[in-house]
């Protein structure tokens, strides 16, 4: 990738703001969250429940509003730290233009002994198939990604660039690994897109049922650990980190940066928040939403998800309800 | 398109109905709603709902039920006017059949300059495709579309025919517009297809997401303003109109012919209803289920969706329900 | 299809178990249900409620637990039986290697008279297409399919092998047939894959919308019958069994082996868990969850699904909760 380095002085001019305890000409070539910033990276804060990390990031430079308290970190002072970090983003990680040529498979992809390969296939550029992969008719693979050996993807599985597979990975037909995740900014009325160049990784022997969509991180990636199984037309967010083994059955939304532990167990249809965490072993009833953090080996039901215990006896409770209101009522009449 | 044309007597021998205050030669060439119907135009009336329309309507005939009051108006009297409907689509509105030839892009279609297009790609008849656009491999776009410039589409993303897409609309992969609406009538046991013959018609600015389904119109378009943004795996149903600037986040379905202000958010997992609007500046919550209009500037959550602080007090009180119980059928016992 | 046999003992060496009561020399050459198993069929219990199905079982060999009472009926005992299942799929119904060649259309395949093939289509071998057949740009059919006349498939429309469709059926963009079923068993901290090596059967008339998933059986068919219609982004589970002239609304999930009669609506974002029956004739409530069995003609709402009637009431009496527990704590305090 080519790496684009401006100064802190010219960030300032693109972005429009004030550069405080910074030296003007410190050179920067990447945007990075605050806890893996470098001195060449520029960060941003615009969530108060961060202001820690802020505090000891070794970022060189941190966007953050007029009202945040920063005393003699390097930042970069404007009305809206994160249309900054959108504009920091498509200004130091163009993205690429993709290098297709006439030939459906791109003349520098790699592919390993003993693929199989079916017509239709397309492989971008730079990319790499490991030993005895199946690409089903129809797979599309972008520039850049490193699939591990054998794995078999179904007609219609798209892979956007940089996308990671470990080995004997699994995904059924038409899902969708790399899309853009769900980021805007609004300004002036419009929502402005935050550009989300991070990538998906997938770990060892982890299946994928079809009509999957995962997207890519914002920065960094999106990641699947070793083992773990999604079913069919489930919706994986930005930036999301699912743990070892879990199931994660149909029809399930797990929202942006939200972490699984292992051996997590989301049954059909649940919906998850973003930025929170569920702890291992934990088991989630189905069509259920979960809307805080949940500890390790807990069961939770319900929307929100609550213990499934006091979730079972709440329905049981709410079937007696209207018959009981009408006993009050008419004991109050007969009192 | 070819048009066809045939007279109310003919159209009342196909259908089987009896024609009332309507001169039996006058000509009829197409299908439409009865707010938008001219005197060429064959329209219908099922729902006592509309009444008022069929009463103003410039419909050059009616399709209605024997106890439908419309008298003075020109009309075919039927035991089912909305089967009725769909044979009079059928009948003056078929569908062409798609142009494809040997060449994945086909001759009469007109790509603009700087336009990118990777293999795999199909493009149909008299399609135009704006200047620097890019699709990715595997995109497949149908007959008479018209697609605005700097567009992007992701593999696997599918066009039908007739589709309309402005300027800076980003695709992501394996999305759909124009697929069928969800639309039959039940005749003799057997539920009859109401052909779908409209169009989806999309806005400046617009992103969707990876794997998302938008249904064209019956008649007329299915329609998402200019700057919205719709996250992965939604469905939109025809006829929906969607306004300027919403946000349609993750998992969201919306039935048909419903109507959305601007700057409207669903959040994640939410339904809505068919045939109800929703009020510019409402925000819906996470995983609810609305079924009736709501105001503009509404917050509302739960299934049913309520507003949103009385949806938080009732499930609070729910989860306090059970031990209430408990303690009001120990002070009976007490009494 | 290959057969492959083994005898008893050879499978008792395989996967590790003890043979009761069957002669070890019995050739065994496939998997099968318990209800459906032959002398030469390998068949399993592991679920006490089919205890019963096992003592009448023609099953050659029954893998089954220690603690599993199924005293002169020929067994295999061991651990974990479900695993034994997976195994024994495996062994006896490897999946072949799909047949592609050069050709996006296999030379084996037969194209039935009049059939409008789009660029970009493949054919798997031994695929039959009916006469009249509309297959868009892209679709991808794999071996062994067949395929009834009249039908119309969109781009981006994936068969798995062995899938059968009857007449006139419509499949939308980016629907899959076939996949995988979600199914797996723990072993050794891992979950194991059960192979799946069923087909899905479409009858006659039926629609399916746009990016649907229907999974194969696990063994045997996953079934939808004559006329029954499937809206987009619905998800059907391994061995689901629809009946005949269904409504299945946008979103909707049914799990695995659940069966539903005739006639039944399932409303848009319905859940539907596995193993149970919806009688004909029923209709389920938007967004609903059905966890038991349901009645013919019934008419049920809400998580956890139940009579519609009731549904509302419970929703009403909620809303009005916690008005109610304010004042009741007020006039406790002026007691």
């Amino acid at each position: 990738m080519t790496t684009i380095t401006i100064t802190a002085q010219e960030l300032a001019e693109r972005l429009g703001g004030a550069l405080l305890d910074c030296p003007p000409e410190r050179p920067l070539s990447c945007v990075m969250p605050l806890d893996e910033a470098v001195e060449t990276s520029v960060s941003f804060l615009a969530n108060a429940k961060y202001h820690d990390k802020a505090l000891h990031s070794g970022a060189g430079v941190i966007l953050c509003d007029p009202k945040t308290v920063l005393e003699g970190r390097p930042r970069l002072v404007m009305t809206n730290p994160y249309w900054g970090f959108a504009q920091a983003i498509a200004l130091l990680h163009p993205e690429p233009t993709p290098a297709w040529c006439e030939a459906p498979i791109h003349p520098s992809a790699k592919i390993g002994e003993g693929c199989r390969i079916g017509p239709g296939v397309t492989i971008g550029a730079n990319t790499v198939i490991g030993a005895y992969g199946v690409l089903h008719p129809g797979v599309h693979i972008g520039d850049d990604c490193v699939i591990g050996e054998e794995c078999e993807f179904y007609s219609g599985v798209v892979l956007y660039r940089r996308t990671r597979v470990g080995d004997r990975v699994r995904i059924h037909a038409n899902s969708v690994l790399g899309s853009d995740g769900y980021g805007y900014v609004m300004v002036n009325g419009r929502h402005e897109k935050v550009p989300q160049v991070g990538f998906v990784e997938v770990g060892d022997d982890v299946e994928i049922g079809a009509a999957v969509t995962i997207d890519r991180g914002a920065l960094g990636p999106t990641r699947i650990k070793q083992g773990t199984k999604v079913d069919n037309l489930c919706q994986i967010a930005h930036n999301v980190q699912i743990g070892e083994h879990c199931l994660i059955v149909s029809q399930t939304g797990i929202s942006g940066s939200t972490s699984l532990g292992d051996y997590v167990t989301l049954a059909g249809k649940v919906g998850v928040v973003g930025h929170i965490h569920i702890g291992s072993r934990s088991i989630v009833g189905g069509n259920s939403v979960v809307a805080k953090s949940l500890p390790e080996g807990s069961f939770t039901t319900g929307f929100p998800a609550r213990p499934h215990r006091q979730w079972m006896e709440s329905q049981a409770a709410l079937n007696r309800l209207p018959g009981i209101l009408r006993k009050l009522a008419k004991k109050v009449a007969e009192e």
